[in-house]
């Protein structure tokens, strides 16, 4: 009995060990990217269960359609502009959550030793799925927008990559921002070197300084977007899906089929039920103020509390703060000694493709209180002087 | 930009075509796999989601572990014997649906240009979800019980493929079933041989016949076994699972973080409620009277309206009879001809992982009442003669 090859190169299953660590009930987590429990709308999506099941009653249990449920893609449709109209119904299809997402298009579109282009950093969950169809992964030099189109433009002249994956808004980890000029401007690039862009946006929602961008795919071609339910609804639905030309998003059905046949078909319809009355906008809302007094209490507790000793990114949305360590090399030294005192980080070489060793870490503020973030903020300090 | 590779090989999504033409209100159809959406236990699986909501709330609505409920995963082990012990919860994963199963153990096992052996015919959807994987297919001969051992042993003396897969209960297309001889037989080569079993059973407790056979999990070694809710519960609901060594489960767990990070949590939630109420085997005894009836009403159509225009394999549980046409080469030739008659099958060929040509003919009675099933069959022998 012999595993795939690739199998030997995919870590210890972080985020699923992060997961378990974060479930002893001590452990102040900052690792996961968990948004907060008790915000969910849970009444909200307990009546619209009840509501589908009253209503709709059995045909919700039974097999349904690859693509996802009718009314939810038209839904989602008519969320989103391309090139001066709204997207149509073709253009969308659901996902068991944006992993999946990353997931069907690593497999649609990689052969082994394909390239792919990342961010510097990007999202160990991208990196995770797309390991899995055997992607060789190029990183693009960032700056405080993210990729440098120069730097991109270099890149394509000696290596044509399947698609490169972004994440335009509060980027995961660095919760950096792309401006307007940034998006015109790679859309250039990429459109001379005919590339396709992966364009993830699970917290362009959570904004809390600034104004909206529009998104890539609403601003040029060849654009493969990615949205989930996962952040402003409640992750553990898996609903969410990906919008691009219909000739993609057949393809992406047709590997879909394979993979799991459709997604849950009770939750889509609770999902469109509870959207259509509404709710979302408040709700979004509500987030964005509860989570913005939370990334302002993780700032100032690392003011007080560690000081010099970290340098960070202050995002202006999302979930996530990008901290680098004073006088430490490795940031992956001190998670022994964090999970001693009982608290949790990720550390930034997860989060380079090639692995490198990082000073960094992602400390994730939406999933607890002003007051525990200083506990453990605490706890990170008392950690870092051992 | 450009596909994969293996997308060429995939068919035309026979699967999603046939719900999709199933949706036509006229249709007849014989063609999926549908259990019967009449015999949903809705009301206790509404009950079950309410409890679950006022119970457990958000948290049901939060992330969770990769490889599923930890209640749910230790009801499926106290269901399983394993060497004469209860199979334990790492024993277990919890996939979204068998199709998940499938595809995560060929993304697991499979390097490209890996061959699978399969029976002659096999189930599609498994073709489809190894094709993904880019499996080469070694279909192995059958007689009556499935897989014939000698030739098994002959196939394996040439090649060395990475798994076997195989439908020991009403097999898909087939309504075969293995007996317990044939499984010690089968597991005495695949031990010989160190070949992994790959034994998918999702309709073992649709039975209208006979005793109940044990499993080859519960026989012997270095078999996956792949269980699922879809027929005895709801397929809508998308839970199925793996139980196997604990070492393959956790590659299995490390595949699925990058795939779908976990399966939805909420419904897993509902599924182990109502499981734990005890209300499963009294609703599987249900469906096995009603299915019966179905099963007798359309081999009686047959006789009488196809006579000796088809001969059919009569299954003795499941949800399908096979049927061979007399006088026609290609069942694929007359599917057209019954769209228009407004009834659907499933062309044998498309059972086949050679794709040869075929003039078989899988037909379902799960999903409509006996005056359904006779109107239909009039159909099909209208068609027919055409």
């Amino acid at each position: 009995m012999k595993y795939a090859n690739w199998m030997k190169n995919v870590g210890e299953g972080f985020i699923g060990e992060m997961l378990r660590a974060a479930q002893n009930p001590e452990m102040i987590s900052f690792a996961g990217g968990l948004p907060a429990l008790e915000l969910f709308p849970t009444h909200e999506l307990q009546d619209a269960f009840q509501k589908v099941f009253e209503e709709q009653g059995s045909s919700a249990l039974q097999y349904s359609q690859t693509a996802g449920y009718p009314k939810l893609r038209e839904w989602l449709a008519s969320q989103h502009q391309r090139n001066e109209r709204l997207a149509r119904i073709q253009e969308v299809i659901i996902t068991t959550g944006s992993q999946q997402g990353l997931s069907l298009l690593a497999q649609t579109f990689l052969d082994p030793g394909d390239t792919v282009f990342v961010e510097t950093p990007t999202y160990l969950g991208a990196i995770q799925a797309f390991e899995g169809f055997r992607a060789n992964f190029q990183m693009i030099p960032c700056d405080v927008e993210g990729i440098i189109p120069s730097e991109l433009e270099r890149a394509l002249q000696h290596t044509t990559p399947k698609f490169l994956y972004l994440i335009p808004n509060y980027q995961n980890p660095t919760g950096k921002v792309m401006g307007l000029e940034r998006r015109k401007e790679l859309l250039k690039v990429a459109q001379k070197y005919d590339l396709l862009l992966v364009e993830d946006n699970p917290y362009g929602e959570l904004r809390y300084e600034g104004e909206s961008i529009p998104h890539l795919v609403e601003l040029g071609e060849h654009v493969v977007y990615l949205g989930t339910f996962s952040k402003v609804l409640a992750p553990g639905l898996r609903v969410g899906y990906v919008l691009a030309d219909e000739d993609i998003i057949m393809h992406l059905e047709q590997t879909k089929e394979g993979v799991d046949l459709h997604s849950n078909n009770l939750t889509q319809r609770a999902v469109y039920q509870y959207l259509k009355q509404d709710l979302l906008p408040d709700h979004i809302q509500k987030l964005r103020q509860v989570y913005d007094v939370r990334r302002k209490a993780m700032v100032e507790a690392i003011h007080t509390y560690l000081g010099e000793q970290i340098e960070m990114v202050v995002p202006s949305g999302g979930l996530f703060l990008w901290g680098k360590l004073s006088g430490v090399q490795d940031s992956f030294d001190y998670v022994e000694d964090m999970i001693k005192q009982n608290v949790l980080y990720v550390p930034g070489a997860l989060f380079y493709a090639d692995g490198r060793v990082s000073n960094e870490m992602r400390l994730n503020y939406s999933c607890s209180t002003p007051e525990v973030i200083e506990e453990g903020i605490k706890r990170l300090a008392k950690g870092l002087r051992k």
